[in-house]
């Protein structure tokens, strides 16, 4: 085990594209794959806490581990349900809770080839109370959540992979604040079965890897769609776009700073960026996404809320204490603002090819008593739209920031390509 | 118990709303009405087969239960998650399943102040094997699916209210092969947390109970919404509708017979009713809905298929077996295509309140082999429509026939007035 101070020079996430090479190239075998992860994990894993608790049978699955993912250490966010490792939502209600199956996604996850190394920490049923994870860059930080543990597992290089959620910004915040690649994929393309419900108009199930390139091969690998970036194919500029709302007052201007100069850089090697106005109900649609995500979860949760509130954190017990006065006709409306500001935004994707944003309002808050906050993500949860935390930047003292790429729904290869192209294109202004 | 011959003369389904002004009066306890049912049960159950397990501290619960429906004797699906009785799906792979925690919509029934009398017999995982179940109007003929044992349940006056839920046809066909109304709420009106999983784009809970009128009262009930029927309010003339499509031509040519009077008759007496064409996206949506659901099964019961296929039924085996060789843009086509259907739909609804269809090809085929046909639904199911089966209608020999109301998404309330409306006009037809 390294000391504390050790920690962030061992903060590397390997690739998944890069550890399947070598096992192509048969000088890593599947085993050795997951072995070695698991060695980096004895190493500082009492550092960062991002599991709560690891398979010991990895090494073994892995022997007899058949498909394109087969090598490929995958952590799992602890709200899907799997049958040999408990499953416990980071709440004391379900401390020990043995689910009898697997969710879909790590069903068709471990059909690929992946070996489940173990489950990830998540805040306490996904929303905001954070877990024990800490930001492997610098631990006394926040590593954003609810996906914690699978971000923090992937940024220390203990997994190559990682499912998580998103309801509000629980994979592109988290991704941000760790510096690793976050890929919400559009509303519904990952099955949600197994995994337990917060909002089920807005929970999203995703992946962390450290590359675009490896969230995408691994996407397609799972899922049976063709979602692989191709490095061969012919380069076509895309036309971006990014909206500035009333959100960006808030965020780090040092963060808006770098992300400005990197919006110069692209325009100067000639991508077209302009600026969009805010549609007639992207404002409205702010709020739609609390009323819709606070009544839901007080009927996802209702079995926990009548049965155990003294089981739940003062801050979920709140805001489920409030949900109960949100009225069907409120949560009705919020529905179809939502629905508007969906098409709306179909509208303004005609336009241009992706939105650039930033991941989060600046880099990982120091302190971690609050994952930090959404507010640069719960509006494309709403939306349904593919978002990719693209990686590069960081701070003058070495935090990540992120941006975020935003394509229309349904686009997700194309969001990705692009995610991909922008990936290299921060390498290059950064050189430059 | 009674004889097989004698069941007939038992079915008479008990109204909710006729139970609670009862208890409201004074002359009925809570739990003298949940006993009331079972010793129903007790008389006739091992002739129906309604039931997978019974809550042997039902009559307990009922003296402590509080709420606008205290003394309502609630069946469940066996497909809903329920803590204290065993979660069975019918399948031999979750023989003896116990969750650890209630289905959103059984605590939010149990808060109601309903008392879960046990839990009902599905088809397998709510497809197409059929369970136990049989009709009490026939022994001999099916009380349709997947909702079977709560149909027949509410049907032989076992249970006043029951859930179901739909993805085909599985809530309006054994409503109407068992005489009882079935309401198919909006999509995501009622939460499906906690319910399993088959076809997440089409799956949806909804009520059995013997009148319009009570499905209305228990709906609002639990979901808090203002859904009942209101005798009081203001007589409007609805504009009634009815889409002919092809499938109507494999409909039984007595019950064709008996709907067209009916319409006659509401016509006679002043009711404008109208035949529309079906819209452009209509028939090819049938087809969306064979691959939407098969597709979203195949990953819904991914954890079943990889590793219990030999215990999944044939049926459900061979169509697992199929949906492997359907690709993404075929599911994606699919979507794309119920979503322009539901357009076209709610345009249809500018010129009518609701429409009118039959619930079922022809009343409860004789055999226990097939659950019958869900053409008469499936559609419905995709287009995220309210449907109520009406009863009052019936064949020669006794057996029910139903009368499909269908209204516009969102319109539930209005729905349920037009069906609370039909189910008289049918009675004054009947007796005219």
């Amino acid at each position: 085990m390294v000391q504390a101070s050790q920690v962030k020079d061992l903060v590397a996430p390997v690739s998944l594209l890069d550890t399947l090479k070598a096992i192509d190239a048969g000088t890593l075998s599947p085993a050795d794959s997951i072995e070695a992860c698991l060695q980096r994990l004895a190493l500082i894993e009492q550092q960062i806490h991002a599991f709560v608790s690891i398979n010991g049978h990895a090494v073994n699955e892995a022997k007899e581990a058949k498909g394109p993912l087969a090598g490929i250490a995958l952590a799992v966010k602890d709200i899907f349900e799997t049958r040999t490792l408990a499953t416990e939502y980071n709440s004391p209600i379900y401390r020990g809770h043995e689910p009898v199956r697997d969710a879909a996604l790590v069903t068709m996850a471990r059909k690929a080839g992946s070996t489940v190394i173990g489950k990830s920490i998540t805040t306490e049923f996904a929303f905001l109370d954070p877990g024990q994870t800490r930001n492997p860059h610098n631990l006394d930080h926040t590593p954003g959540g609810s996906s914690s543990g699978s971000a923090a597992a992937v940024a220390s290089g203990m997994a190559h992979l990682a499912f998580g959620t998103q309801t509000g910004g629980s994979i592109i915040r988290p991704a941000a604040y760790c510096g690793v690649t976050g890929y919400k994929p559009s509303y519904s393309l990952m099955p949600k079965v197994g995994i337990k419900d917060f909002s089920w108009t807005l929970d999203t199930a995703g992946l962390f890897a450290a590359k675009v390139a490896d969230c995408a091969f691994a996407a397609s690998a799972i899922t049976g769609r063709n979602l692989q970036v191709d490095p061969e194919a012919p380069f076509k500029q895309p036309t971006l776009g990014i909206i500035r709302c009333r959100t960006w007052q808030e965020a780090d201007t040092d963060y808006v700073a770098r992300f400005d100069m990197m919006v110069e850089s692209l325009k100067r090697f000639g991508t077209p960026v302009v600026e969009l106005k805010p549609s007639e109900h992207f404002l409205s649609a702010f709020k739609a996404h609390q009323i819709i995500q606070d009544y839901e979860a007080s009927q996802a949760l209702a079995w926990e809320y009548v049965n155990h509130a003294d089981q739940l954190s003062p801050l979920l017990r709140q805001t489920l204490d409030f949900a109960q006065t949100i009225t069907p006709s409120d949560y009705d409306e919020a529905l179809i603002c939502a629905r508007t500001a969906r098409r709306e935004l179909r509208e303004q994707f005609e336009d241009v090819d992706a939105l650039l944003s930033l991941s989060a309002p600046g880099p990982a808050p120091e302190g971690l008593a609050s994952t930090g906050s959404p507010i640069f993500n719960r509006i494309w949860t709403l939306l349904h739209t593919p978002c990719v935390n693209v990686t590069g930047l960081e701070t003058e003292n070495g935090l990540p920031l992120g941006v975020q790429v935003i394509g229309p729904e349904g686009e997700d290869q194309s969001t990705l390509q692009i995610a991909h192209w922008l990936e290299g294109a921060i390498l290059r202004h950064l050189k430059g």
